[in-house]
């Protein structure tokens, strides 16, 4: 029906990183570095895909999927993602939580297939 | 700020499971279900906290935490939550993925502390 369906799910075992946040107002360019940070994780070695979502009130929660736990440090390791958690901190977050978390078991379920 | 912050992090290791979706369109008593819900799984053993966000596009993702997989499985079982379920699959969902996950680490950074 449209684009936005979950991520493709993989066999496990693999990696989860959980980043729940909650924006301060204001973009004060968020907008852009969001964008260059889902084209800069497309690149990065072993990652799998990941869901996406921000609501009305500014609580959002990203899990991007990783094939092993060194490159979850690789991507967090990043020069410019670490610039960007910089960024966060000064700017952009009041709060956030990140998991790491191994993926065990996983299923999908859709309507159309 | 608000009280619509992460979830409080625990001593890993626990357990997260993501549930991804994309809601059809219209309620259909999904409202009514989704707060059931959420009151029945304060309840259940184990049960440690959930982060949830929909965008207005009908894309959301629920993470909730649990300590052990076992209580994660006994969520699952719960039989409220398998006639959700299965409602869900006739009227509510578009698709949906489940991951279950065992978090290793775990952090916060919060604007007030």
């Amino acid at each position: 029906m449209t684009a936005h369906r979950p991520a493709r799910i993989p066999q496990p075992p693999y990696y989860a990183v959980v980043f729940t946040s909650l924006r301060t107002e204001g973009d004060n360019g968020y907008g852009e570095m969001s964008e260059q940070m889902a084209e800069l994780v497309e690149g990065q070695p072993g990652y799998l895909g990941a869901d996406s979502v921000r609501g009305a009130d500014g609580f959002g929660i990203t899990v991007a999927y990783f094939d092993t736990e060194e490159n979850v440090v690789a991507w967090r390791r990043n020069a410019e993602h670490t610039e960007a958690r910089n960024m966060g901190r000064k700017a952009w977050y009041e709060a956030y939580s990140v998991h790491v978390a191994k993926v065990e078991r996983a299923y999908g379920w859709d309507r159309d297939e």
